[in-house]
Protein backbone atom coordinates (compact mmCIF):
# COMPACT_ATOMS: atom_id res chain seq x y z
CA UNK A 1 0.00 0.00 0.00
CA UNK A 2 2.69 2.55 0.75
CA UNK A 3 4.74 2.21 -2.44
CA UNK A 4 1.93 3.86 -3.64
CA UNK A 5 2.48 6.91 -1.42
CA UNK A 6 6.06 7.34 -3.40
CA UNK A 7 4.58 7.05 -7.15
CA UNK A 8 4.83 10.11 -8.53
CA UNK A 9 1.73 9.33 -10.47
CA UNK A 10 -0.32 8.36 -7.10
CA UNK A 11 0.28 11.80 -5.31
CA UNK A 12 -0.53 13.71 -8.81
CA UNK A 13 -4.01 12.06 -9.09
CA UNK A 14 -4.32 12.30 -5.34
CA UNK A 15 -3.72 16.38 -5.51
CA UNK A 16 -5.72 16.65 -8.63
CA UNK A 17 -8.75 15.10 -6.70
CA UNK A 18 -7.46 17.15 -3.47
CA UNK A 19 -9.68 19.98 -4.16
CA UNK A 20 -12.78 17.95 -5.29
CA UNK A 21 -14.10 15.47 -7.75
CA UNK A 22 -13.12 15.37 -11.26
CA UNK A 23 -13.52 13.65 -14.67
CA UNK A 24 -10.90 11.63 -16.17
CA UNK A 25 -10.35 13.65 -19.25
CA UNK A 26 -10.26 16.90 -16.59
CA UNK A 27 -7.48 14.69 -14.53
CA UNK A 28 -5.58 13.79 -17.58
CA UNK A 29 -5.65 17.20 -18.63
CA UNK A 30 -4.29 17.99 -15.59
CA UNK A 31 -1.43 16.00 -15.07
CA UNK A 32 1.01 16.81 -17.34
CA UNK A 33 2.55 13.55 -19.42
CA UNK A 34 0.41 11.25 -17.86
CA UNK A 35 -0.23 8.83 -20.20
CA UNK A 36 -3.71 7.39 -20.69
CA UNK A 37 -2.81 3.54 -19.22
CA UNK A 38 -1.01 4.83 -16.51
CA UNK A 39 -3.57 7.13 -15.28
CA UNK A 40 -6.45 4.56 -15.77
CA UNK A 41 -4.20 1.96 -14.00
CA UNK A 42 -3.20 4.77 -10.73
CA UNK A 43 -7.00 5.83 -10.65
CA UNK A 44 -8.03 1.89 -10.60
CA UNK A 45 -4.91 0.99 -7.83
CA UNK A 46 -6.01 4.09 -5.80
CA UNK A 47 -10.01 2.81 -6.25
CA UNK A 48 -9.21 -0.68 -5.25
CA UNK A 49 -7.18 0.69 -1.88
CA UNK A 50 -10.87 2.86 -0.68
CA UNK A 51 -8.84 5.83 -1.76
CA UNK A 52 -10.85 7.23 -4.18
CA UNK A 53 -14.47 6.75 -5.39
CA UNK A 54 -15.56 5.79 -9.18
CA UNK A 55 -19.26 7.22 -9.85
CA UNK A 56 -20.62 6.65 -13.34
CA UNK A 57 -23.32 8.80 -14.47
CA UNK A 58 -25.41 7.22 -17.30
CA UNK A 59 -25.70 10.33 -19.13
CA UNK A 60 -25.15 10.21 -23.08
CA UNK A 61 -21.85 9.75 -23.40
CA UNK A 62 -21.51 8.65 -20.17
CA UNK A 63 -19.91 11.08 -17.16
CA UNK A 64 -17.35 9.14 -14.83
CA UNK A 65 -16.12 11.25 -12.00
CA UNK A 66 -13.44 10.12 -9.49
CA UNK A 67 -13.47 11.46 -5.89
CA UNK A 68 -11.68 11.17 -2.79
CA UNK A 69 -13.23 8.94 -0.49
CA UNK A 70 -12.34 10.07 3.69
CA UNK A 71 -9.54 7.55 3.70
CA UNK A 72 -8.41 9.31 0.63
CA UNK A 73 -8.23 12.52 1.98
CA UNK A 74 -7.22 11.59 5.67
CA UNK A 75 -3.92 10.70 3.49
CA UNK A 76 -3.08 14.18 2.05
CA UNK A 77 -1.72 16.07 5.04
CA UNK A 78 0.85 12.95 4.52
CA UNK A 79 0.78 12.94 0.64
CA UNK A 80 2.20 17.15 1.44
CA UNK A 81 4.18 16.35 4.04
CA UNK A 82 6.24 13.97 1.79
CA UNK A 83 6.11 16.40 -0.83
CA UNK A 84 7.23 19.39 1.29
CA UNK A 85 10.10 17.24 2.73
CA UNK A 86 11.15 15.78 -0.60
CA UNK A 87 11.12 19.51 -2.68
CA UNK A 88 13.18 21.27 0.76
CA UNK A 89 16.03 18.26 0.87
CA UNK A 90 16.70 16.52 -2.37
CA UNK A 91 19.38 18.57 -3.49
CA UNK A 92 21.08 17.85 -0.15
CA UNK A 93 20.34 13.87 -0.65
CA UNK A 94 21.72 14.66 -4.33
CA UNK A 95 24.74 16.06 -3.41
CA UNK A 96 25.20 13.71 -1.16
CA UNK A 97 24.53 10.58 -3.49
CA UNK A 98 27.70 11.81 -5.37
CA UNK A 99 29.60 12.39 -2.54
CA UNK A 100 29.13 8.63 -2.11
CA UNK A 101 29.57 7.57 -5.27
CA UNK A 102 32.89 9.55 -5.89
CA UNK A 103 33.99 8.15 -2.51
CA UNK B 1 14.67 8.22 -3.04
CA UNK B 2 11.14 8.13 -1.32
CA UNK B 3 10.52 4.67 -2.72
CA UNK B 4 12.83 3.78 0.31
CA UNK B 5 9.92 5.60 3.02
CA UNK B 6 7.71 2.74 1.92
CA UNK B 7 10.52 0.02 2.02
CA UNK B 8 9.99 -1.81 5.16
CA UNK B 9 13.67 -2.16 5.91
CA UNK B 10 14.09 1.59 5.90
CA UNK B 11 11.40 2.55 8.28
CA UNK B 12 13.15 -0.51 11.06
CA UNK B 13 16.50 0.85 10.32
CA UNK B 14 15.66 4.70 10.69
CA UNK B 15 13.50 3.20 13.82
CA UNK B 16 16.08 1.64 15.13
CA UNK B 17 18.92 4.69 14.49
CA UNK B 18 16.26 7.10 16.11
CA UNK B 19 16.87 6.80 19.68
CA UNK B 20 21.47 7.04 19.06
CA UNK B 21 23.87 5.08 17.63
CA UNK B 22 24.24 1.45 17.01
CA UNK B 23 26.62 -0.97 15.91
CA UNK B 24 25.84 -3.36 12.98
CA UNK B 25 25.66 -6.42 15.29
CA UNK B 26 23.31 -4.35 17.59
CA UNK B 27 20.46 -3.10 14.62
CA UNK B 28 21.32 -6.98 13.45
CA UNK B 29 19.52 -8.02 16.74
CA UNK B 30 17.07 -5.19 16.90
CA UNK B 31 15.35 -6.06 13.67
CA UNK B 32 13.55 -9.38 13.82
CA UNK B 33 14.04 -11.33 10.59
CA UNK B 34 16.63 -9.32 8.72
CA UNK B 35 19.39 -10.91 6.59
CA UNK B 36 22.93 -9.50 6.64
CA UNK B 37 22.54 -8.70 3.16
CA UNK B 38 19.11 -6.67 3.53
CA UNK B 39 20.76 -4.85 6.64
CA UNK B 40 24.11 -3.82 4.74
CA UNK B 41 21.96 -3.09 1.46
CA UNK B 42 19.20 -0.71 3.27
CA UNK B 43 22.09 0.87 5.57
CA UNK B 44 24.44 1.76 2.25
CA UNK B 45 21.44 2.95 0.66
CA UNK B 46 20.44 5.16 3.63
CA UNK B 47 24.35 6.56 3.66
CA UNK B 48 24.33 7.17 -0.17
CA UNK B 49 21.39 9.00 0.45
CA UNK B 50 22.95 11.38 3.54
CA UNK B 51 20.92 9.99 6.26
CA UNK B 52 22.84 7.69 8.07
CA UNK B 53 26.38 8.47 8.87
CA UNK B 54 28.89 5.25 9.30
CA UNK B 55 32.10 5.78 11.35
CA UNK B 56 34.56 3.71 11.84
CA UNK B 57 36.79 3.06 14.80
CA UNK B 58 39.89 1.04 14.16
CA UNK B 59 40.02 -0.69 17.47
CA UNK B 60 40.71 -4.07 17.45
CA UNK B 61 38.43 -5.76 16.02
CA UNK B 62 36.92 -2.94 13.48
CA UNK B 63 33.98 -1.68 15.43
CA UNK B 64 31.01 -0.24 12.89
CA UNK B 65 29.03 2.84 14.48
CA UNK B 66 25.99 3.89 12.38
CA UNK B 67 23.92 7.24 13.39
CA UNK B 68 21.13 9.09 11.29
CA UNK B 69 22.62 12.43 10.18
CA UNK B 70 20.49 15.35 11.06
CA UNK B 71 19.27 14.70 7.07
CA UNK B 72 18.21 11.45 8.58
CA UNK B 73 16.29 12.83 11.86
CA UNK B 74 14.57 15.70 9.72
CA UNK B 75 12.81 12.33 7.83
CA UNK B 76 11.73 10.83 11.32
CA UNK B 77 8.21 12.72 11.46
CA UNK B 78 7.08 11.51 8.39
CA UNK B 79 8.32 8.18 8.81
CA UNK B 80 6.31 8.42 12.38
CA UNK B 81 3.42 9.48 9.90
CA UNK B 82 3.20 7.23 7.51
CA UNK B 83 3.93 4.34 10.04
CA UNK B 84 0.98 5.55 12.28
CA UNK B 85 -1.74 5.93 9.09
CA UNK B 86 -0.98 2.38 7.84
CA UNK B 87 -1.65 0.92 11.20
CA UNK B 88 -4.20 3.15 11.25
CA UNK B 89 -5.74 2.27 8.01
CA UNK B 90 -4.60 -0.84 6.66
CA UNK B 91 -7.90 -3.05 7.54
CA UNK B 92 -10.06 -0.26 5.99
CA UNK B 93 -8.01 -0.60 3.05
CA UNK B 94 -7.85 -4.43 2.79
CA UNK B 95 -11.54 -4.64 3.27
CA UNK B 96 -11.36 -2.06 0.27
CA UNK B 97 -9.40 -4.63 -1.74
CA UNK B 98 -11.61 -7.39 -0.37
CA UNK B 99 -14.35 -5.41 -1.93
CA UNK B 100 -13.32 -4.14 -5.14
CA UNK B 101 -11.67 -7.83 -6.21
CA UNK B 102 -15.10 -9.42 -5.63
CA UNK B 103 -16.77 -6.88 -7.76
Amino acid sequence: MLERLSDKWVTLVLTGLASGPRRYSDLSRRIAGVSQKMLTQTLRGLERDGLVRRTVTPSVPVRVDYELTPLGESLMPLVAAIKGWAEANIQTVEAARKTYDAA
